[in-house]
């Protein structure tokens, strides 16, 4: 029963080398495994029940907003998605093009959805006539594709999982109500959900969305210092509505265009929670997403076989309330298990053996923390509802901690060169609002503005980091993936 | 409150024109409309909700049976799709082939999938070495593409919303013992909760899926007298194991190909819906799909409507239970309200106004029967939980009784012909075997080979409908969509 195996051992310190261990944990832990199409994974079973998990959480927190679900299709006519000037000129250098289908060259070509507000555009033009039409909330879970040359497995793909949300309203007032309440939608369920931290505000006019008037965000900071935006939410003001023809007729009976939003997170929400939680033995999982949130590892001997594995099973239907795997295959030593289950962040371990049943216990096994106790069988379900609240608070806790020691107020080049060759983090700085400085600190330091947070810095010293002007406002600045 | 209005004016009558009957119900019920894209359509909300009723019953069902969702590549590079010679020679005509991509001409085409046997038997390839490895049971919702000239909307869509499973197995027994399970799963589905009885059996070589051994379906009867292939489930073999070498080692030491199985359903599960329980009103949902089971329609004047908004949004709170929807809206007359639910399909409508306060009461409409009677809230819950088995089993007792009244026994082409110039309907007749004789009837009659029935079929007369072999099996004809 030696605890050495193959799965520790090829894993790639997380100290040593962040991003071969980050593409370790992912194949390992069998999350995902790159797919023989350019810049593509496939998702594997253990990735994709993430995915579920935070698909209906999400979609739960949608609905309850007044949002329905449709769907729309992948392809979208060029002239279509040309319609709007600053749309295409944004995406069009990723998107893949369909030219033949049926045997035959198209007239037209048709490109795979990069993002789909020309083509849902298109629909709500002919679906709306008169306010009483508005507003309308759609949302759409599907995939997108846009185009890259390094494939970053949850992060950097080609194709990837989404949703998008696309609503209309009468006037700019509930369009920027509907974009505000889907960023902070978008806050709460990364915070209490994925126990990950997260800064909000505004992008500025270079990191927009292609065609937006304002896009909101959500940026998370991962344990190599580096920034994910985690999700963005725009207030796309009535351009789409100009070009595509979405009017309707008010109350007051003038013809108006609707105002619109947009806004959408993907499965690097996935490569978020790896990079925030996860240590240099794998995958740490909050229990709110994790497939399994208990596993049972029975261990025995031939003589004491069947009365463990009957009171694994017993135990595991006992406990039934949790998503609860008995992991009975013979052919792996329970150490293997243990390294296993550990590599894939089950957040709780249940160890059984003969002993443990003469002392009616099981040996319960945090994997945040490594801590190890004994629990009576009498309490072992109230326990684990206590562990399920607490290592959930626990990631959240040491999260937050870490975003805060990484959290920087940064007051010249240097330093913020300084920082972002070392450590990294966020850095708070002065920027006064010119393009030219925000491209002078990228040039020279690598970070690039995250958002102008909502909540307003006061601290830190110092002008705008390019032009030095005083009394600029604070901004979030990182590298980012 | 006159109860004229434009909805149902506009409904082409289903004995009138069955196919003007079927677009129009799908387009008033709002659920979908034709997109501007060769082909597609889009999926609004209400259609939508229906799929993720389905969506949901089918995947808990798969899941029991140790099925995982997993998510593979959209594209499909055409060197891995002409793997197995008969897949490829069957689906190629379909595809829509991405040639341009990232500003780029590609060196090879990328096609949508039209079904992912070759990609995801790739992947199996690598993740399965020892018999220690299987069986695989994946599954994939998603949406496909086969490229169609004419549209019909969830029947014949270019691109459309489906699921694929696809299995691994250590031999035949296991592939084939799982390809049964599955095409049972959907019987059971289709008839338990979408309320269509089918027909189960084998399919003829000429109707295989392109690459499978055996071809097992599931095929319901339409209304109009026509037949839908409702679901498939195939046992392929090891075919494309072979040609994408998905081997393992087995217990015995020798290197083996796997076999393999694959089954899917669609949204045009959609149209069955509509074609089997729909009338001259509109839309008929069973209970266990209808996105509202139960839509409460408010009746007042001026002088009445706070108290019987209060009482109604009192009644939506107590029968949290049900999908239950409150229609409020103030721009549209109780008259309308009636004709738009019917339109829709809702189940039970509650009707509310001023004198049922009075007496304590609600009347209740049925919508499969047009039923009225009042009942008093005190026993209304129990009065709906009842009508949802009543209605869910009703519509399947009449779906039946119309399978059962259009199965004929045909014992000559003469006979064949008039029927399915007639009223159409199933046709139980003798066929030797041939491929000729199928084809003989298929050009003469327009009908084809539906299944080889699972249950044996005794009754009818005569031999081969095509060489009048004697003792020729019996099995079903019927025109089909």
């Amino acid at each position: 029963m030696g605890k050495k195996n193959s799965y520790v051992e090829h894993l790639t310190p997380r100290s040593e080398n962040f991003s071969r261990w980050y593409t370790d944990v992912v194949r390992q832990a069998q999350l995902a495994d790159y797919a023989p199409v350019r810049g593509c994974i496939v998702i594997r079973p253990y990735g994709y029940a993430i995915w579920e998990a935070i698909q209906s959480e999400l979609d739960r927190r949608f609905k309850a907003t007044g949002v329905e679900n449709a769907y729309f299709p992948l392809l979208i006519p060029e002239s279509i998605f040309a319609k709007e000037a600053e749309h295409i000129e944004g995406f069009a250098p990723e998107v893949p093009w369909v030219t033949e289908a049926g045997g035959e060259k198209l007239a037209e070509r048709l490109g795979i959805r990069p993002s789909s507000e020309t083509i849902i555009g298109t629909m709500f033009a002919r679906w709306i006539q008169s306010y009483r039409d508005l507003p309308q909330l759609i949302n759409q879970w599907c995939s997108v594709m846009r185009w890259e040359k390094a494939t970053y497995p949850f992060l950097r793909t080609s194709e990837f999982l989404w949703q998008e949300g696309h609503t209309c309203h009468r006037n700019e007032k509930e369009a920027r109500i509907r974009a505000e309440m889907m960023i902070e939608v978008y806050r709460e369920f990364i915070e209490d959900v994925l126990a990950i931290p997260v800064a909000v505000g505004e992008k500025s006019e270079s990191e927009k969305f292609a065609g937006a008037v304002d896009t909101y965000t959500v940026e998370a900071l991962m344990a190599d210092g580096r920034a994910l935006q985690a999700g963005t939410s725009h207030y796309l003001g009535d351009g789409f509505a100009g070009v595509l023809g979405i009017d309707f007729l008010d109350e007051d009976g003038h013809l108006k265009s609707v105002h619109q939003t947009s806004w959408g997170v993907s499965h690097r929400l996935i490569g978020g929670l790896i990079m925030v939680h996860g240590d240099d033995r794998g995958l740490v999982l909050p229990p709110a997403v994790a497939p399994w949130q208990v596993v049972i590892v029975p261990i025995y001997r031939d003589e004491t076989r069947a009365r463990v594995l009957e009171s694994a099973s017993a135990l595991q239907d006992e406990l039934g309330d949790f998503r609860i795997h008995l992991d009975d295959r013979e052919a792996y030593t329970p150490g293997w298990k243990f390294n296993e289950w550990e590599m894939r962040g089950v957040p709780v371990r249940l160890e059984i053996g003969p002993r443990d049943l003469d002392n009616d216990q099981v040996m319960v096994v945090r994997r945040d923390t490594g801590d190890k106790e004994p629990v009576t069988r009498a309490k072992l379900e109230t326990k684990l509802q206590e562990l399920m609240e607490e290592i959930q608070d626990n990631l959240h806790r040491r999260a937050l901690e870490f975003k805060k020691e990484n959290t920087h107020t940064v007051s010249s080049l240097e330093e913020m060169k300084e920082i972002m060759t070392g450590t990294r983090g966020f850095a708070i700085a002065g920027w006064c609002g010119d393009p030219e400085c925000e491209t002078a600190v990228k040039e020279q330091t690598g970070a690039t503005i995250r958002c102008l947070p909502f909540k307003e810095y006061t601290y830190g010293t110092g002008g705008c980091l390019g032009c030095s002007k005083e009394d600029a406002p604070r901004v979030i600045f990182a590298r980012a993936y």
